[in-house]
């Protein structure tokens, strides 16, 4: 049997730290194939870039490992992987590790789940995996083993049709890691704090900030509450965003004009 | 009883001709607010701005109506309103007109209804609108009627938690459509077809192209099938994307390593 092909991506650049981390999970796992973004793209959630062409690069190969990257978001990347580089559907997608939580209402705004959601609708087998740290050189070495463990389970099980997976890492030593739990994703928003400043010419600009703001009521089968007790949290996630269950508030409105 | 606040935006800019025709269809129905991008945000989905600071200018003002263009993302645009710019929440939210169709798969790529799931999770009730009609002349004259009718049974009839709507319009004469067709989420996808080309100086580069392939077979409930039979489709859209029906999938995995 041939080895997997394994695509790797993410939204914090070719050269950040967690992206090299999942290199390591998955390079025992098949024949990888990394196309990230050159530089940074956190919040860039599925956009894809149509007013600018894209460009790839080969940075390096070796031994079932070769490495590029573009000038697009990740969902780009995924894109272009697919069409214009790989000699076939990739077996895996795997994309981060993310530089702090893509839990709760995260997943929305994500690139690194850009991605990972796209690769789903590619109806290729996708996991995206983050720690909850933001730091540049936060230690991913803590989770090697369980990363690669998860991997193993979507080689060797598959995923269900149009479902993804949204993985996160609580930022804790190994041993005090409790286990996985497979969860919801937890009820909570961003709350916006603009930092208003002026500019030397006098005018008005405003940086994005903000705080989660977690709206559950102490439910314990959310991501949220997962991470905040050592566990690591597996929220699987579909591609219809259809409201099933709310269909029938729309069947009593009068539509004739 | 004070008349209610609706927030406008879209993705195609503030001079689009889609937000004229939409705020043609809002202003009878209440005190209108537009904040839209300065330029075009296609393909954006739910990004927001992280890497340069936002800034927003009021472009106009007459009675009811007051019009900001701002030079972030959709997204980045609900944002600003609401935590800066507006005096008190909005009741209603309304994105597009977009010129095309955001029907089907379209709904995770599209910058009209990030802006829309964006209010959803701010607990404003959220509505996005689209013409299959991708030329920047679209006559959405046929069309103000039917989201007049749509937009005042979110006022009247509420939207239920966590819900937001998908509306698209078939790109035909008012009296060819024959009415609102409640739909899912078509399953499809966008096959690329990335344009190579080679730049003066020998570089290659690639514009991102394509088309949308129906995944349906037949299926006579979901939006694509009703567009294309002169329906209007209003598809409800959720913000948790948790597969809860694959959760048993996963319970049967080992998880140790």
């Amino acid at each position: 049997m041939s080895k997997p092909l394994i695509l790797v991506t993410n939204d914090d650049g070719i050269n950040a730290k967690g992206i090299g981390a999942l290199m390591d999970i998955v390079k025992p796992l098949g024949e990888v194939v990394v196309m990230a973004p050159f530089h940074g793209n956190s919040g860039m959630s599925h956009a894809i870039t149509v007013k600018v062409p894209l460009r790839y690069k080969k940075l390096r190969e070796e031994e079932n490992l070769v490495v590029y990257g573009c000038n697009g978001t990740p969902v780009d990347c995924v894109k272009l992987a697919v069409s214009e580089v790989l000699h076939r559907k990739p077996d895996v997608l795997v994309s981060g590790i993310n530089h702090g939580s893509n839990a709760s209402i995260s997943i929305i705004y994500s690139g690194t789940m850009g991605a990972v959601i796209e690769g789903c609708v590619n109806e290729i087998q996708s996991v995206g995996f983050s720690l909850l740290d933001y730091a540049s050189d936060a230690d991913f070495s803590q989770i090697v083993d369980h990363g690669r463990k998860i991997v193993s389970n979507v080689i060797e099980n598959g995923l269900p049709e149009e479902t993804c997976l949204n993985v996160n890492f609580p930022a804790v030593k190994k041993e005090e890691i409790k286990g996985v739990k497979l969860c919801r994703q937890a009820k909570g928003m961003w709350k916006e704090e603009f930092d208003k400043r002026i500019d030397p010419r006098s005018g008005e600009y405003f940086w994005l900030t903000g705080y989660f703001e977690n709206r559950e009521n102490g439910s314990t089968d959310t991501d949220e509450w997962a991470l905040s007790n050592n566990y690591i949290s597996i929220v699987p996630v579909e591609v219809d965003f259809t409201a099933y269950d709310k269909m029938n508030h729309f069947k009593k409105w009068n539509y004739e004009i």
